[in-house]
């Protein structure tokens, strides 16, 4: 845990790296943000050209800012682009004038509530320009006239997303999917992409795993869409699958269920969170929140949810610029690590065992498997682990469905099959094996 | 729903015209009660002979009555059919003679617990008579002898019953089923009657339905087993059926399921009773009640409900004389009626559509399906309506499957999915046709 | 239930004689208890020799104790076996030396938390010696030497069983197992042996019964291990089991289910439970407790539960000392025995019916079956029951089945159903026949 904890830290650095750039679904923002995390990780760079066609949607124009301001008449910046990139409402197009106060306040975004908190906006598909600014800010504009410029390109380019795959034994997939186009927001989404990097990360310092693992950083919907569109031949090959999003916060953790809602996914991110002790509560999948949207359309229907913390639209903080460095906590970050590396290491372990001995309990005693003399509490609770699975290993319960029935910590559970399989009792059922990993 | 608080009136005036009239099993007062709502709707009447086999039972013969007393020794009527029809036992033999009051004492029912109430008794197939009384009017008996006179008639004759169906686009049936046998009783049953008339004639005058609508106007037991015994052939189109009873009291709704329990008409009413917010309670099917246990036998085992207010036997007014017509108010009729043709357009319109675009979502902003800028509170149930639509609609999924999931009332998620098909993202899937309906 | 407070006496009774004599899993103990049950009922005793394979365990040698003592160095007894055959470990190997206090500490063993009890131990695979005594026993001990002695012998011999069969008219077996390897304590297991007992005498004293009964009295674990080799390939005849233990406290029933979790046993069970109106708790199956571990172990499976009280380890008297003749009473012995009658009752009653009449409700008033004029509330529930048989006897439904929808006792269900099949509306479905009980 001391680990993770130093993990907790380092992944609160990496979002301070990135909190500056102005991401979003297109553009050098995405780019930097990439380049950054290759200092992590050696992630392949993917360019997408603007109008291809992805599904029903096509690749918008790349939209790229140099500046943006609201002057006065004196020529003082009153809302500067400098001070937050939340300031443009993202994808506005380029814009030098002067207006009037009464025309310049439909283009402005502020909410009155959290007077000091500047909103997030977006337009990527409806050519527009707008600014967000706090509330105060808002009523301070007293003058009859203003000049605004938005200093930014809407062109022919690319849509640009990261992939990273570790291979593994096997051809099947895990799917570990965060986006990258939110600008200086925190929880929504810097948590989720810095969790992704140091997963990866240790992940690639690990032993070959059993699955492959896939690691996607594109920009929301367009994005996976996208990536969809251009492996639409090989999703079958992910078994499981995580979205990653909103991992820094102190709420608790919240699982969103995939749309098949009971799939080994579901059941292993429910059963480390019920067994860490950590609070949570269990969603039912619906068609709203992140990337889950896509890969869970019907027409893929993937099992992959969604593990989170606070779920978007339940924290006041969430899309305004109180999102911020302090909002997300290194120990939170850490935490929510800890509960995806438990997620993989039960994904890692969760085999199917055949009791070879299955007619009576075979006599534990004699190979050392027994405590003598009956009762240490400090064996209890490995022996049950034993006795259930032994029981239970009939070639058609797994590991988990075991861990499930006996409410005992999958880790245990597997180090008695250990046992048993060293002790030749038990041998591991066969799984029809898969194509090996083209990576 | 001003319209509906009219019904509710106008329902209330038709059971002020149905109350005098003395029904039973058999005889005059069904025919007139039939004939008064052919004023309304075009009922078949149908008579089937005394005598005549059905299943297990036979036609008993027919009961008329013109007069009936019980004189004291002045000749004063102490009870008075023409006061009351409940006064006497349903099916009660000819009697005219004089009885010491001993004798006559082991042929009066009274209710010491509502000395004020008269009840009401039967005896359709055990040859006896007897008066019903209110504990008072029984406790002032103190002559020695009295007068007793029954001017009825158990002659061969016929059983009555009126049918009238709506045809509809398919030969598929859903059925309503009411008991007309009870005399003076409101909420058991003419709230049922009168409910299933104005359900009929407000049904008449709409477009012509998915369904063919099939409307029962029939004595309690022997009525429905007779219909039965004449339909056996047919009842196979009946896919959906509800026995409407007791719905003009002021009692939360009872749903009583189908012997099936889990038939699209039990869960269509379930999902009506929740999302309309009316206080409710789901009962499991159990072989007693009204003409359901006919309906429900194992023999046909029909997905057939009970659609009520306060249930059989769960009020102190049933069958006695309190159940009359104060005990039955016209908004709560309106409100039963309301819940019925909530289930009816459920059942209408509950389809099954296939997305037509089921890899990714759809880009629905090209279409003017999404609001642009996000946040307009106001608009987002639609788009969650429009987002369950597209994510279910596999082909397997109904809209009220669709419903369920999203916890959004039937009509919200219908009108999506009639702006999708407009859009051409949503294809309704062809159920396999059944033949046209012969009427 | 006279009769069964008699019974619960007798029981008592019968623990007594039992409880002086020192069992183990094999030796003179068990064999005298064996004896002494033959007055019941004609037990068969088998008679396995020590070294013979039994699946993956051994027989082991056979254990016989004479005396046992710790003198001081008055030659005073310490700690006597004549005084309770607990102070010995049990399968305590030979000695007879002076030991140093220090060491003999080492083969003491006590419950600090209960001064006044002895705990019961074992070290039936584990070669070693032991006394078990008080705590204050233990406190009292000062000397600095003490003669111990264990006059046992442990050489080649046999493991004991009794085993009676009560041949039904089928060759579909009803398992009953208890264990007789504990010493003088009570109610784990003197109270399963005894009821046990007079369950198998009254089924002597029955008419024959639809299912063959077979009554197993095995030491635990190694018992019904050698049982199951000797036995595997008729294991298949046993449809339905209980493992019968701790059966005379004053606890709650508790019923722990089949591995199979819903096997016509355990709905027996909880359901004769449920109707009872004795407090009860359902348990699911675990792989620990008692011999329902081995005919549950995943190469047989079989349905066995196990009907109890307080399960092992949930009373503080559990394997002491104070599992004496006073912890259990008459009175709860008679009722677990009740219990137990009443699961046969059902198993042996249980049957499908199917309904002759099975379109609409046949006339039940011609039959004498209805109550007339309708309002006598005694026969309201036997109504319902002949309702409910009617309704579910569809060639699917069992009598259980039919008594769990109806939520009424199965006795009043088998009532109506008997009623049912001697007027004709009813007939028995055939179970596919198997072969005659061998015995």
């Amino acid at each position: 845990m001391d680990m993770t904890r130093t993990a907790g830290r380092k992944m609160h650095e990496l979002m301070s790296d990135l909190y500056p750039l102005c991401r979003s679904i297109t553009g050098e923002g995405v780019r930097q943000t990439l380049a950054i995390l290759q200092r992590y990780i050696p992630l392949e760079i993917h360019e997408v050209p603007s109008g291809t066609k992805v599904f029903d949607w096509t690749i918008p124009k790349e939209w790229n800012i140099r500046d943006a301001y609201v002057k006065d008449a004196h020529g003082k910046r009153i809302i500067d682009f400098h001070q937050s990139n939340l300031h443009v409402v993202s994808y506005s197009i380029p814009v030098n004038m002067k207006v009037l106060l009464e025309e310049l306040r439909k283009h402005l975004f502020s909410l009155p509530d959290r007077p000091d908190w500047i909103p997030y906006r977006t337009s990527y598909y409806n050519e527009t320009w707008g600014f967000c600014l706090s509330h105060r800010q808002l009523e301070a504009l007293t003058e009859r006239e203003y000049e605004v410029c938005i200093d930014a390109t809407l062109d022919e380019g690319h849509l640009t997303y990261g992939e990273y795959v570790i291979p593994g034994e096997s051809s099947d997939e895990v799917l570990i999917s965060c986006h990258v186009c939110h600008p200086s927001l925190c929880n929504d989404n810097l948590s989720g992409i810095a969790l992704a990097t140091f997963l990866a990360a240790q992940l690639t310092r690990s032993p070959k795993p059993r699955y492959t693992y896939r690691f996607l950083f594109i920009p929301g919907t367009i994005g996976s869409i996208t990536w969809l569109a251009r492996n639409e031949m090989n999703v079958q090959r992910i078994k499981h699958g995580l979205v990653v999003t909103c991992v820094g916060d102190g709420g608790r953790f919240t699982y969103k269920k995939s749309r098949q809602s009971n799939a080994e996914i579901d059941r292993v991110a429910l059963h480390v969170l019920k067994q860490s002790g950590y609070p949570y509560v269990s969603e039912d999948f619906f068609p709203y929140g992140y990337d889950e949207r896509q890969y869970c359309s019907p027409g893929f229907n993937l099992p992959v949810g969604c593990l989170m913390r606070s779920p978007h639209g339940s924290f006041p903080e969430y899309h305004t610029s109180a999102d911020n460095l302090d909002f997300v906590r290194p120990e939170n970050l850490a935490t929510s690590l800890d509960a995806y590396r438990q997620v993989i290491e039960v994904l890692e372990g969760n085999c199917t065992y055949l009791n070879l001995n299955p007619k009576c309990e075979p006599q534990l005693g004699r190979r050392g498997l027994y405590s003598t003399v009956g009762a240490d509490p400090n064996h209890k609770l490995d022996q049950m682990a034993l006795l259930w699975v032994l029981n239970l290993s009939d070639g058609v319960h797994s590991l988990l469905d075991i861990s499930e029935a006996a409410n005992q910590p999958f880790r245990e559970v597997k180090r008695a099959a250990d046992a048993l399989e060293r002790c030749g009792l038990l041998r591991k059922v066969e799984v029809v094996p898969t194509a090996p990993a083209s990576g």
